[in-house]
């Protein structure tokens, strides 16, 4: 099946290619050898997958869309001050060519005209024009993605003709916008317009933008996050010449044309698009690079003041500790404790890229359940971020639930720096830090001891095999038979006391003292643990059910005392007694009724 | 505890409360009654929450930030088209009070200065200029959420001193851009001026604006969605008189100010904010109140370009029918059909408000899961709404999939008119729709009927009590003496057989023909059906284990037949042949022990 993506731009590329208007550039000879029928589109998601059509891996010179990127470049390596000190972010309603400085300071009123593009070429670091030159090709290769070049005959046709800019050059050299050699920063320019692309890079460079920064394939850095929205709003106001209010109402995509015939445009968070074609409008704009962008606006609602959220979907489900408790089955006493008090255990599935209005909403939604609530989880599995504004939200609600005695803790949050950096960066100096786990179960079990008041303590060791409640109901003279034949061992801390697999010997543990862990094995190799026991409680139990092979693997986590009982033993003292294996199957299908009910509820709970 | 959001507005309150740079407007008597120090702030969330500090109910009037909202008006009367040919969209570059026409055409360069909104305020529906005023009155009503009123004694002062807007209006009528009266529409505009505010309608006003044009807690649509971004686009290039570049470049966000001291700034999709605050720049915008701005964007992340978006956030969990079954119990052969083949099931949950670059995700991952896929269930449970973009290209490649023979149901979008519309809205002329069940239980029972090959048939009878999977291993002649005390029980469909809460009576039940529901009651009053039995199939068994109040209610889905054993039968049977309760006991934990594993399974899914 083919996407329906793929199919929609390829009817959108039939449909706009016949579209004949416009004319290639002349104003330098090498960009009149265009076939005026080149027309390519591509459009980037945010991981990094490209839908591509027609010429998109036709290269042309990328001519002023490298403005934004060296405006970035100057931004990254001079500051957002430094920068604007020299170059303006005002659109001029004047002509790509036109000079339009400021009267009174000489600045250039924006970026995207050539004497503000010019000017931030003399901004980006380099102590000479040749390692000026470096560094703004080396920055639009990281946006792109790989290794670019010079078109060497289009730079040397626009350094041969291009006295206007000469002018503007030394009007920037005159006014002290410009420091150093004028004609080498100049040099620097027509280089960076000669930059070669296709639109499929060009694609991928606004997809750089859309997703803050990084190269949604190479997962590099090519601008710092603080400076992308200034770059997208110079785009936004002064990218598209001379019809800034036109092109924001009408499309509503920062983007950046060049004369070469290419036009980018941003959908911050969503798609990065290129689109090249060489007949351009009178404002030196691509024709049908336009017509997409407004196609495309239109048909999927491609607007960056388009309504898209609500804060609600930063919470998922809401559940609590008694719909879905640790998997350690707890002694008498702790049970009761967590049968009337484990819905205190709040936990919150938060969902997507946390920003402010999501927080805010998380926050209200805990204060909301602050009143009947000993401790709150928030399960982060299903975020894939969170800015830092709202990790300082959630770190000072944190801090405010503590004083309250109301503890609000993390899961699943290990090894996952787009989490843990913001939630650090924001916490404040007096702050010790928040506790997290690598799954709801560890956190839900710390919750529960907290609940308990103190670590959970199981009884030291159980008295004797009667009392396992396994054996509730059995007369007394037969559990002395039963005791009779049965034997015991000890494990040490970590022994492996069963293995998934294995062939079943007939055995049944009771533990004496000590605990154990039964796990699954996963299917990435790794265990999952799926109930924590303790004294009083038995396991390997499945062999009264003629079961052979052993389903699960048990671990001793602490030094443990077990009695072992062999079904060969049991049943010859049930043979007399059938009273003996009633009681035990009975005892054993309510444990198993009273886990299945606890199971339908956690379902419940999760669905 | 007090929310953060709200400790962050006070102290942000407090910091700029010291600053006491500007002047109140003097151009009209009135304006100079404010007391400087007011001082206001409201943010409200999509969800209709208000965060207010200062000032929030001190009454002020609109002035131009009533400008959006007659244009707005003015588009939905008149369409976008009409309203274009009458006034621009580009910034001017000039003051709020310049007359900015278009050379050619003679129409006002924008909206929002006053030549563009005294345009405006003649575009908008209505006969009489009576009848304009009534249909301003109420759209700003609607964008509020309360009934305004218009200070009379201001529109009094501004109506005697407005000359050069009497100007304006007559240069207006000369170039045909006023069709009407023109000094009739220029007291309306007087008037939507003068209507009285606080600082927390401007953040309503705001919200409804960022809410794509409903206003969040009345719920009623001030502004058809088409238009939202329209004017949000004015208010980004447009809105804050000369300095449009600078105000996205350090803000980033659509706003307007007024000279009464109030500004509102929209995020969309996650804020409306207000601010009053009557000192005035240069520029007539409140001096705090672009503070205000300024620190909320810096220190909360609120820049329309702000990265805030992942394609993969559209998609929660992904399972398979083999991890969650439907909660009917199948017969045999079906059950070897499923257990082969129902991991062919796949259930995505989507989440959020599904854009198209959400959708384009979610389609491409399903593209994956194709070649083991017979069927997808789209739980939208989680998901706000849906663009109709969107919608289209979710239809578009549900019709595809069908062509492959796999189907693509949804889950849970009952009575959501937010997916239901755009769903039907955009399936094409030929499409047939798509099918939906109320929850997950029903779609998947529809996709294992469809992957069994047709309707589920269990056995149509069973043939006698001794096949029943309860009586598995019982011997002959022990099983003719059960018989012997078993009844019959005929119910209709529809018929309650079991009752939650009834006092057990002891008896087991064991379909011979027919199909029942288990039903356990939720905390809505409804119930939840938690499995479906056929022939052969037992309920009410937890008796054996002395169980004495039924703890789910069984209703006859079509007509049944059952046997009815009572356990002090069955037990005066077992008195003298305890193989038998054995045999029972062991075929019921075997049973659960299963039905247990499932559960474990699903949940580790879930989760």
């Amino acid at each position: 099946m083919q996407s329906p993506i793929q199919t929609y731009l390829e009817n959108l590329h039939g449909r706009i290619a016949g579209l004949d208007d416009g004319a290639l550039a002349s104003y330098i000879p090498e960009l009149t050898k265009a076939d005026p029928a080149w027309f390519g589109i591509c459009l980037v998601t945010l991981d990094g997958v490209a839908y591509s059509v027609g010429d998109f891996s036709r290269q042309f010179t990328i001519q002023s869309i490298s403005k934004p990127f060296v405006y970035a470049t100057a931004l990254a390596d001079r500051g957002r001050d430094f920068v604007l000190s020299k170059v303006g972010v005002e659109p001029s309603g004047d002509a790509f060519n036109s000079i339009s400085l400021n009267p009174q300071t000489g600045a250039p009123l924006n970026p995207m005209i050539n004497a503000g593009a010019i000017a931030t070429a003399s901004l980006v670091a380099g102590d000479t024009p040749e390692a000026q030159w470096q560094r703004i090709e080396s920055s639009m290769s990281t946006f792109v993605g790989r290794d670019l070049s010079v078109d060497e005959s289009v730079y040397r046709s626009e350094s041969e003709t291009g006295f206007r800019n000469r002018a503007i050059a030394w009007m920037l050299k005159n006014f002290g916008i410009i420091d150093g050699e004028p004609m080498a920063s100049l040099e620097n320019y027509f280089r960076q317009c000669s930059v070669l692309v296709d639109c499929r890079d060009l694609a991928y460079m606004a997809a750089t933008l859309a997703n803050g920064g990084v190269h949604p394939l190479t997962g590099k850095r090519a601008l710092p996050a603080e400076h992308v929205e200034r770059v997208l709003s110079v785009m936004a106001t002064c990218g598209m010449y001379d019809y800034a209010g036109s092109w924001l109402y009408e499309v509503g995509m920062p983007a950046k044309s060049g004369v070469g015939g290419g036009i980018i445009a941003v959908l911050p968070g969503r798609f990065g698009i290129g689109i090249f074609s060489p007949r351009l409008d009178e404002k030196g704009n691509s024709v049908r690079g336009i017509e997409v962008c407004k196609q495309l606006s239109r048909d999927f609602h491609m607007h960056v003041f388009s309504h898209a959220g609500h804060p609600a979907m930063a919470l998922g489900r809401v559940y609590t500790g008694a719909d879905a408790p640790s998997r350690r089955q707890p002694g008498a006493e702790m049970r009761a404790c967590l049968n009337a008090q484990a819905h205190r255990i709040k936990y919150l599935s938060l969902h997507g890229f946390l920003a402010v209005d999501g927080i805010e909403y998380v926050i209200r939604r805990m204060r909301e359940m602050a009143p009947d609530t000993h401790s709150f989880i928030l399960d982060m599995h299903q975020v894939a971020g969170i800015s830092e504004s709202a990790a300082r939200l959630l770190n000072q609600a944190r801090r405010q639930f503590a004083r309250d005695d109301i503890a609000v803790v993390f899961s699943r949050i290990h090894e996952r720096p787009a989490i843990i950096e913001p939630l650090r960066k924001s916490a404040g100096p007096d702050d010790h830090g928040y506790l997290s786990f690598e799954d709801n179960d560890l956190a839900v079990e710390w919750c529960e001891n907290r609940l308990y008041g103190g670590a959970a303590h199981y009884a030291d060791r159980l008295g004797s095999l009667a009392e396992s409640p396994l054996f509730a109901g059995v007369p007394a003279e037969l559990m002395a038979q039963v005791e009779a034949v049965t034997g015991t061992a000890s494990f040490a801390a970590g022994d492996a006391i069963l293995v998934t697999g294995q062939a079943g010997d007939g055995r049944i543990f009771f533990i004496e003292s000590g605990q154990v862990s039964i796990l699954v094995p996963l299917q990435n190799g790794g265990h999952q643990r799926i109930a924590s026991l303790g004294p009083g409680m038995n396991f390997g139990e499945m062999v009264l059910l003629g079961q052979t092979t052993r389903s699960a693997s048990v671990l001793a986590d602490t030094e443990v005392k077990c009695w072992i009982l062999d079904t060969e033993n049991l049943d010859r003292v049930a043979a007399e007694a059938p009273q003996l294996k009633i009681a035990l199957l009975e005892n054993l299908a309510r444990d198993m009724a009273s886990k299945l009910r606890r199971a339908t509820q956690w379902i419940s709970a999760l669905a």
